[in-house]
């Protein structure tokens, strides 16, 4: 995960709780718990599932330092919790749909299985990486949604992303479905296609914006975009930008592409298109930036304005305008019998026991819907809305796929690990078996996901059990 | 700042911009940067300051291995530039408002000096620590101030934070105000009080809630909060922990709180109040979470509600409702000549030269409001708004500080790394003489920034001058 060590990449309460087992004996208890998230973020219509691959190597990497157990006896916690702390590693089970999955509110995507203290030590690292990562493929789809497949779609956000956030943004809209990244420690990293060329300081830097160009054209005569808006877009930027690419043409290269980062880029890109198609240049692509996201996209798009280009920054990296995913991790049993948690919010009860998930499928090979039922559960006639159960689905005679597969065994790493290109591969296989009506940017159609009658019916008996 | 390294933590475009100005031979050329943001997140008053002494401690370990520049030489970089890397270290200078500070849009709070090359290498980072932290200690400060100093704030954030980016979300939040987090790993690293105690799967472990609470106070007499609303906040919640509080008292000690994390918390927190106070336990103090900030503690202590303690996550850490600064770093000469940018948007056009920042005092001791001007120039009589001009402030006779210090000095850092306490003390204490109109939620006074005379003629003259 690129930091020095995820032991004590935790909540305090983790510790305390943890410790508190160990004490009382009842850390060899095993438990399971599920995690999911309930809303959707950007009032869209699916989440893609993402982080996962991070997740399992660094709870590979768990182990408690003389640095962390100094700073654990420091704050108290006594002696035989830490020396059992240094021998620690997590040797549980964790079962999850694959990265790159669409996913959606309510079903339990990921499971963990294993010891009470060790399914509780890795909950807060859990839902830091899943979460996060998540939403940000989430909203990397949104704008390779909007901005179309022939259109390229760039990350430009390091230098707005929070903090160190900014590594694994990247990581995340590459398998949301971006094409490519400026941020460079994360390419090398992950495996992903850097580029960039010059800021308006680049041009401030020499004596007048045409020699600026003809500097960089001559270092990178293959590989130049002119950024054309430093002082007057129209005015200088462009026709200067034409004749660069006129020498270059004259030395058997090609401009690659002007990009635009200030002003109304429906005009200016319609504007530049039109000077450099004049001057026989339509070979010239046209980048924009500038505070896009899939909103603006779509309004450029419907404009038909001439960008072949999208670098998106901050709203991208920050998964603006919602900037967290809500998942959480619940308990879902204690030596294998079921656990529920009430909570003053009706949709904060949770699910009891281990559970799997079906999608089910349409007649055409599209998604239908996903059912979540008992692991030891198979044929389901129906399925039933979690909230207003009279509402029900039939499912006979449909094909479904089996969402959740093992992952981790005992601790050890039991499925293949991927590169990024064929996650986003997956993803994208994935997000065109989900239907269009899914897909929109607002008032999506709500995809079904039910609960089989059996998890309708312990649910409900342990409600009143515990009411009691 | 805690990953591996820092040097390709960066744009791509740094490095073929900064390989452009080597194989040009401009390199060695002068030049100075501003950092300054535009935007007050949040629809704030002010902006605290924060991340200098990260910066300045991760610029001195900017260091090119064989690592980042085998990866450079792959992705085409020239021989003769990756060599200039290896020896690469920054050598220029920083000057710096202090780390704390109370700041405002527009005014350039960091300045860089150095060659081109070491100046603009160090852009993506610079803006990805300096942004980040700034917001989230601009946001904990609000969240402070609605809470108000008799209440404790908690950070509870980090499993809701944009991956990695928790990290520093607590540093920051610690220096707007916050008084502990539930984050191990900062806390650990920046010196600041963890805290935390249970989770509804603690409660939910044990056969009933009772012996959940029972427990918990056992190993911990002297530090429990007990969770409260598992399965009925005042059925069983409350009168459990009331019981478990006897207990404590009857051995000498003490229940430190309760937690309500769902609900209505007006409510809830006031039914708490007085179960408690009934059963003789108004010592113990009553701590909320569930999606607090600014605005709902606001609405809390509007209605009275007794809550003590608030322990705020996922909108602390993620700068919700505005999750990044829009802080920005732009040439400001060249060879001591001032350069400007022009720009489509008018608000972006920057200002040249090398400058400092005045902050100028009311008679009783508050800010009065901040000038812009060139670095060797002393007493201003008055100061204009910078977009438009003939809006005039009197500066005769009024006391002012001088905001910029030199922080680091042909590469060496020569001002103290103070511990985060410290620079939370600052803040506290320049928050202080901000009057309260500017600290209002919404619809703050406008704090007054303007240029000095020189300035705006300069930049004015450059203006027609690139326009011509």
């Amino acid at each position: 995960m690129y930091i020095d060590n995820p032991a004590t990449y935790t909540d305090y309460y983790e510790l305390t709780m943890a410790q508190g087992y160990f004490l009382s004996g009842m850390h060899h208890k095993t438990a399971s718990f599920d995690y999911f998230f309930r809303k959707i973020p950007f009032n869209g219509g699916y989440v893609i599932f993402a982080g996962v691959q991070e997740l399992l190597e660094t709870i590979k990497h768990i182990t408690f330092s003389d640095e962390e157990t100094n700073y654990l006896l420091r704050e108290g916690f006594s002696k035989e919790f830490i020396e059992y702390l240094k021998a620690f590693e997590f040797k549980g089970n964790i079962y999850s749909v694959p990265e790159g999955e669409v996913i959606f509110p309510n079903e339990p995507v990921l499971r963990v299985e294993g010891n009470l203290l060790e399914t509780q030590l890795i909950e807060t690292l859990l839902l830091n990486v899943l979460n996060f990562q998540s939403l940000i493929a989430t909203k990397a789809s949104r704008i390779k949604v909007a901005a179309g497949e022939s259109s390229v779609v760039l990350d430009f956000g390091l230098r707005r992303s929070q903090g160190l956030g900014g590594i694994h943004a990247t990581r995340a809209a590459m398998i949301g479905g971006f094409d490519g990244t400026s941020n460079v420690y994360s390419a090398q990293r992950f495996g992903v296609p850097a580029g960039g060329t010059m800021a308006h300081s680049w041009v401030q830097s020499f004596d007048d914006e045409l020699t600026a160009f003809r500097t960089y054209a001559k270092h990178y005569p293959d590989d130049t975009v002119l950024l054309v808006d430093t002082y007057d877009t129209l005015g200088s930027g462009v026709p200067n930008a034409i004749i660069v690419a006129g020498e270059l043409k004259e030395k058997g290269h090609k401009l690659k592409a002007i990009r635009l980062d200030s002003g109304d880029l429906a005009y200016f890109s319609r504007k530049a298109r039109q000077l450099m198609d004049d001057a026989g240049f339509s070979d010239v692509k046209i980048a924009a930036s500038n505070q896009l996201d899939e909103r603006i996209i779509t309004s450029l798009k419907s404009q038909d304005a001439p960008i072949d280009i999208f670098g998106v920054g901050t709203r991208l990296v920050t998964g603006h305008t919602s900037p967290a995913l809500d998942g959480v991790y619940k308990l879902s049993s204690i030596e294998d019998e079921p656990k529920l948690k009430i909570s003053e919010n009706i949709e904060k009860i949770t699910l009891p026991g281990k559970k799997k998930i079906y999608r089910y499928m349409n007649q055409d090979g599209t998604f239908y819907g996903d059912a979540v039922l008992f692991e030891d559960e198979n044929v389901l006639e129906r399925m039933h809305n979690p909230v207003f159960p009279a509402q029900k689905s039939d499912l006979n005679a449909r094909e479904f796929e089996v969402l959740l597969q093992q992952v981790i065994q005992n601790g050890e790493i039991v499925t293949s690990l991927l590169p990024i290109s064929e996650i986003a591969a997956y993803c994208k296989s994935r997000l065109n078996k989900l239907q269009s009506e899914y897909k929109r940017l607002d008032y999506p159609h709500i995809y079904k996901v039910g609960i089989s009658t059996k998890l309708m019916e312990k649910r409900d008996v342990l409600l009143k059990l515990y009411k009691a």
